[in-house]
């Protein structure tokens, strides 16, 4: 192989696909990042066998051919190539020049021949989403994507296509984060579970900029994100996920309207507190037009004071504060709507209006 | 106790004397602030018993006293308060309610008399430096204090006046780092070592606005550095410091004159393989007006070519890439000079003219 290529572009390419590859694990050629000449095209690939990245970009092929490079060390000597071009040239024995200007590094790489190919995706089931959009609902509920492996399933989100809507939902077993999307164009019906990982990564990759799209291909084992320059392939999670659909019913017997910032910045301030006696839980009173927050602990107490549109009942309930916190970051709207049924149930924080997020979040039983 | 004061200008002083106060310690009064309310000014204290600040505000003293409260969690309740104010008051049982707004948080804190008070400092010996200056030598030589306790004393920097100058050593055994400052005023004779991390904390108080002044005490055992709204006492480190006018001879056999950015970029380039070999060296060969930077591991080789103007004779030597790249990291200057006499002996790097700053850097020895 010997190319020549743009060091900006380069070195973005490369900060793209990194996010696939492994930096601790038995086998050495995942550490690696693939080359690929040919057709005046450079691909660069990583791929730790749960998630692969491919991102091409242009390059002058003086000969095709590839090679495996360390990751690591690859992209720092990248990083820091001193000129606007980089050339690169390979030998027999895997060593590879990089040049560019006076600067010139020697680095034994490995046969690309090791290096193994990217799933195949079949590409029957088609979606395109907005990046941004696709960006954002991601935000929302890559949070209470389960931790711990207790029940695999639950270590990634549901994307849903139903009745034309994308549906994505993430529970941990104490919260259920649900965000909708309608869909411009028609859809098949499809239910995958993508690892939390391969979204967080995704999230990463998805431009801000409102215009472009992502082509997501299902297959049967696999998703494939096609973003142009730039594919993502990820295995999908095999299981039953919980079934969301029944857990969010629309009664309640209290509903209160309060604005957003205060109400989480009101619980920040008594998590202090609670947080220092290690997962004290917050009490929230609805009391009237006021929603009283309080907590106690060894060191102290905090008690916060907001107004609130109440309709229905007076309640008092308990929450971990660190499940509020995040839901109501992960909200855009100025105010939010909480539902809520009995102190032993779980509360629902939702928009005033329509129904395109919804977040479920279990209460803490304290003494009254 | 009992006061109001603004928020935003408790939560600065708190920042301020935070960097004194022990986090972890046998002694939890270490670990608190405390509060001292007269004369219409709050004082803070933070004091770890090497190193002691005070920070003072303005603000409205209802009732004077004393109260010592844990510091991280007031000050993390004091940075989220609701309101522009913040009123403070505290019952006989060191009972603490802080209230602002509608938040209102109660923290248990301790007697005020328990606080160990700061050190008092003869104030014979004095010297008055800009504070951006002071901030400018300490950056300049900090990053050569020694960072293990074999020679307890080099984890401190030599501050001496001497013929109306300022000068600052650190060394830490493989080199030495040399600033000198002109005094605008005059000075007796005084040479003391103040610890590392007292001049890395103050460094962080230091503005950088170009017309503060910081006074400078210099006691038996203790420095105060006076910069008005805050006070710094620090211990003083006892023992011999280097006699370093010796080592900095002018006599040299080589002397190069080098663009400063090029080579710290080249070094660092360079220093990623030897990085990855672990604490290789990197080779430099003055070869005519060329200046070849090597560095060889397991990995791989990187090769740099930089253009210099040579005085004197031609030579190879090696050091650790990271002395270098300190060095060149803490000058300004667009060239600097380097002074080699032979491949065993240290190299000097100084400004193109004048002595204001030098740093004194051993070669480590290597197979031809």
């Amino acid at each position: 192989m010997h190319i020549y290529c743009r060091q900006d572009l380069l070195l973005n390419s490369i900060n793209t696909v990194l996010k696939a590859c492994s930096t601790k694990t038995t086998m050495p050629i995942l550490e690696c990042i693939l080359l690929k000449a040919s057709n005046n095209k450079l691909t660069l690939v990583g791929n730790n066998l749960e998630l692969g990245i491919e991102s091409t970009i242009d390059a002058d092929v003086i000969n095709e051919g590839y090679i495996a490079l360390e990751s690591k060390i690859f992209s720092e000597i990248i990083r820091r190539m001193p000129g606007e071009v980089v050339e690169i040239s390979t030998d027999d024995n895997f060593m590879t020049s990089i040049i560019s200007e006076k600067s010139k590094f020697q680095i034994a790489g490995q046969s690309g021949k090791d290096f193994p190919a990217l799933p195949d995706v079949e590409k029957a089931n088609i979606c395109t989403v907005n990046q941004l959009a696709l960006k954002e609902m991601i935000r929302q509920t890559i949070f209470s994507v389960a931790q711990d492996e207790t029940r695999p399933i639950l270590t990634g989100e549901m994307l849903q296509i139903k009745n034309n809507n994308l549906n994505m939902v993430s529970v941990d077993g104490y919260r259920i984060s649900y965000r909708q999307l309608q869909l411009s164009n028609e859809n098949g019906e499809i239910e995958v579970v993508i690892p939390g990982r391969t979204l967080s990564e995704i999230n990463k990759i998805l431009t801000s900029e409102e215009k472009e799209d992502v082509t997501v291909y299902f297959g049967d084992k696999h998703v494939l994100f096609d973003l142009g320059d730039s594919k993502v392939v990820s295995r999908l999670l095999e299981g039953e996920f919980l079934k969301y659909e029944q857990v969010f019913s629309p009664d309640y017997e209290t509903k209160i309207l309060v604005d957003r910032k205060n109400f989480l910045m009101s619980i920040e301030r008594a998590a202090l507190i609670s947080r220092e006696g290690k997962k004290n839980p917050i009490r929230v009173e609805i009391n009237g037009e006021k929603m009283i927050i309080t907590s106690n602990a060894e060191l102290g107490t905090a008690r916060e004071e907001l107004d609130v549109i109440l309709e229905g009942k007076e309640i008092t309930i308990a929450f971990n504060p660190k499940y509020l916190i995040d839901a109501l970051k992960a909200i855009d709207d100025d105010n939010v709507c909480i539902h809520f049924i009995s102190s032993l149930t779980p509360c629902i924080i939702q928009p005033e209006e329509g129904e395109h997020y919804k977040y479920l979040i279990l209460p803490i039983r304290v003494n009254a």
